[in-house]
């Protein structure tokens, strides 16, 4: 019980957090701690929005309505590569511990305990990962145990509030409740990573007795059920009502807002459906319109809250999705699959751009400049420590290494830490879809150059992101040198952090490292 | 920021913490520590049961039907001399951050933000004490800032419960809300230290709309509305799943399980009051019986889950009431006012022994003796080091200092930390009532010698209190040294903890501390 091994830097939080509560007659907020609000959005891809993240303005761009992601940006910085994992589990694993997936081997979705959620296949066996999730206590089998950076905001003065999507571990998981992993408020979160829906007409998945119908009936909106208010909205009145709570306190706070919007099902949300309708959308591409403007919206409300309650310059705001749009189900989306996230190819589920480049922005006045754009490279794991570091927590100790890095210089534009830093995705796993880059792939990004690795073929697949964004020209024949070079440096980033990799049927071996072939 | 007075030990807990976590592929319980259940009862006397307390059996021993108590006892440790504050907010505070009430100054009782709710006095002018209670965070007016030990527990791999009246910090503070002390499950606790009822078919004290019409509205236990469950009842039945929960966590649990029982309203606990008027008690007492059993049946229905899922050996529990029971009101209770703790003087609000002298048991299987008696006094912030001890604890910070000193020796056997310790009360406060012993006082118990020193009219009492429990016979003139030398410590202890006293109207002056007159 006294060994130990920290991994970060010296200072116990716990110190600094005594050294906060000490002054205790002091009724100043412990040297003016920002506010932050992280508004994470569920599946939404990186074109599902009015405002442009690539060069051009695209077909999605002209379709969609997001009038308070374009407010918000003109404030802040867009960041035009910014990653997170090709699923949500992983993106929001890495999100809480600050591990890479690699790492952290919450590779696939996760939901009920002890159950794994890959397809099976007659020749690849899946590696035993960890389908419960992630928990800060040991104890649970299939579980990467890890610190939540919020459980150090809270160790350090935050209010910490959850709204919305949790799914940090399985079911009847120490993981799976917020106030776990260092909320003192939560709203609606738990294992599930999906909704039944967004209808308060259907109690957001409950029957007229009050049981859930679905493991993915949304918790905690009883207060909505039958009124007409559609879940993003009721997430939203309610993330207001806590927020209006958290400023009688006088601490700064930390609100979560984690949508459960744009996930399926794609429900109609009335307020924006017709409109969409009007111009010209088909039924589907309507509805999931709704789903982002009715998310718009909520973005927009926080953001009047912020500035109606004094606390638009100690707030900041960072704007980000969890993997790529939904590209690969013909049922909830028109047009070819695959297609719509273009420019970008393929979309959740795959490690090409469409499943993990995600909108981003972050809003900082008086620290990060107005209306910028900064097109290097981060990873949703980076978060961890740059919102500590936003927080002012310098030294803090966790239990698990974080392989974030902060983006704290991009957000001041006072040096580049994507220079040179390879990025990597592994996903062993076979997920509920097929597609372009989708299952038993792992993959590197380095600098303009990017691999992606297929486990059962032995493919290797080279593309120059800047030149090819849609990733339709493998440039690998060409460029041997660059891809044994970045085989090398994704086999062992995959050997250091103790990725899996799955293993062959037919012969019971795991299928080769990159840089084994 | 950096600048920090810490108290206590020398490891921070949190690294304890991390190097439990650590352990991450062992799925053993790490060190199998314990379960905890602290078994807080409101306002329950010291006679309030069938279990004698006192070397006889008295009138109250033998009307109350306590089974479960007595069950208890039999597994473990009586004792006979346990002490808490006069009033519930004094006492849960000191429990919470293990400071005595003379540090913390939640003397009285707290409710609403910035609100004393002291009665007034034409002469004396109560101090500016801390009515907003207490919180781990700075940042609000008249609140003390302390560490939570179930912080404590939490960060240490414990699952952390809380169950019924929380009563830490006043109605808007960050202290009204158990999940900012460390508790990761809230089930029905908030500001209030009373309830508006325990009848479900009142919703607890919500109108039919769902809106409470009481700031005592019990919250949470909507499920249970117009059931004809009992609120002590419904909380039972919701710790029990909460237990439930617990146990596939493969975490020590820790339960607090602080009963709103047995506050006024003295409503019916039908389950119980038809027995107890047949048994020929009054319509008041046969109910103040009923509610006394319905806590007891709670208390039972926490040991038969322990036992039935294989927990009976390593679950410690923990039976204690937060201040002597109410004898001033007579609309509650029938008989002469202030005798319903006899053989003890007064009840609640008194710091004679009727409002501090506490029914307390602790059982904990292979360590506590079987069916035995501790005679050596203690003090409720006591309960602060001894849990954390139990737990395994034994390197950590707080924010203030630790004014409680753990029982554990008394829990083993060995050793008496009580033998010359001082305990302090402090109540420069007016209460609700006024009777023996209560209001504008302060008292000392040192070994068998208790003094009570009244700030307004400078008059001190002295009781050896073996020889006389009903403290009926003032020997102040008979044992001159005593009184000072005990007023000299009183002194001591009041003005180094930083303890408040009233002032005279008439002057502005600071009543005299006990040893200046």
């Amino acid at each position: 019980m006294n060994k130990q091994i920290l991994f970060s830097v010296t200072l116990a939080s716990l110190t600094i957090a005594n050294g906060n509560a000490q002054k205790q007659n002091s009724l100043e907020r412990v040297s003016r701690q920002p506010n932050i609000i992280l508004f994470l959005v569920d599946d939404m891809g990186w074109q599902d929005t009015s405002l442009p993240f690539w060069t051009q303005e695209t077909h999605y761009n002209e379709v969609y309505e997001t009038p308070n992601m374009e407010r918000l940006a003109k404030k802040g910085m867009m960041f035009t590569q910014a990653y997170a994992c090709n699923i949500s589990s992983a993106t929001r694993c890495s999100l809480i511990t600050g591990a890479n997936a690699c790492r952290h081997r919450v590779t696939n979705w996760t939901l009920e305990r002890d159950k794994a959620t890959d397809r099976s296949s007659e020749t690849i066996q899946v590696p035993d990962w960890n389908y419960n999730g992630v928990s800060q206590v040991p104890g649970t089998p299939n579980t990467f145990v890890g610190t939540s950076f919020v459980e150090l905001l809270k160790q350090n003065g935050y209010h910490t509030i959850h709204c919305g999507k949790a799914h940090f571990g399985s079911i009847d998981t120490p993981g799976e409740n917020p106030t776990h992993w260092g909320f003192e408020v939560n709203i609606a979160g738990h294992a599930a990573g999906g909704l039944a829906t967004y209808l308060s007409e259907k109690n957001y998945g409950h029957s007229r007795d009050g049981k859930p119908y679905s493991l993915m009936a949304i918790p905690g909106l009883e207060n909505y059920w039958g009124t007409g208010v559609f879940a993003t909205e009721a997430l939203t009145q309610e993330a207001i009502k806590a927020l209006d709570r958290a400023k009688k306190y006088n601490q700064p706070f930390y609100l979560y807002m984690a949508h459960y919007a744009i996930h399926v099902p794609v429900d109609k949300d009335m307020r924006f459906y017709p409109k969409y309708v009007r111009k010209g959308l088909s039924d589907k591409e309507a509805a999931y319109a709704s789903l982002i403007e009715g998310m718009d919206k909520s973005l927009g409300d926080l953001m009047d809250w912020v500035e109606k309650n004094g606390e638009a310059d100690n707030t900041v705001i960072l704007f980000m999705s969890d993997n790529g749009g939904l590209a690969a189900e013909p049922a909830w989306r028109d047009g070819t699959p695959h297609t719509q996230n273009y420019p970008l190819n393929s979309g959740k589920g795959s490690l090409y751009e469409g499943g993990i480049r995600e909108p981003m922005i972050v809003s900082w006045p008086g620290v990060v400049a107005a209306d910028t754009r900064c097109d290097k490279y981060l990873m949703i794991e980076d978060f961890y420590p740059t919102i500590l570091e936003i927080a002012g927590i310098k030294n803090y100790k966790t239990v698990s290494p974080v392989d974030g890095i902060s983006f704290m210089p991009l957000l001041k534009g006072m040096g580049d830490p994507s220079k040179g830093r390879t990025l990597v995705w592994n996903f062993p796993n076979i997920w509920g879809n097929d597609g372009p880059g989708i299952n038993l792939d792992c993959a590197i990004r380095q600098d303009d150059w990017k691999l992606v690795y297929y486990y059962e073929t032995g493919k290797k697949e080279l593309f120059n992101i800047p030149d090819d964004i849609g990733e339709k020209n493998n440039v690998a024949d060409q460029n041997p040198e660059i891809v044994t070079h970045l085989s090398k440096q994704l086999g062992n980033y995959l050997r250091a952090t103790g990725a899996q990799r799955p293993s062959f049927k037919l012969t019971n071996k795991p299928c080769p490292w990159p840089d084994e072939i």
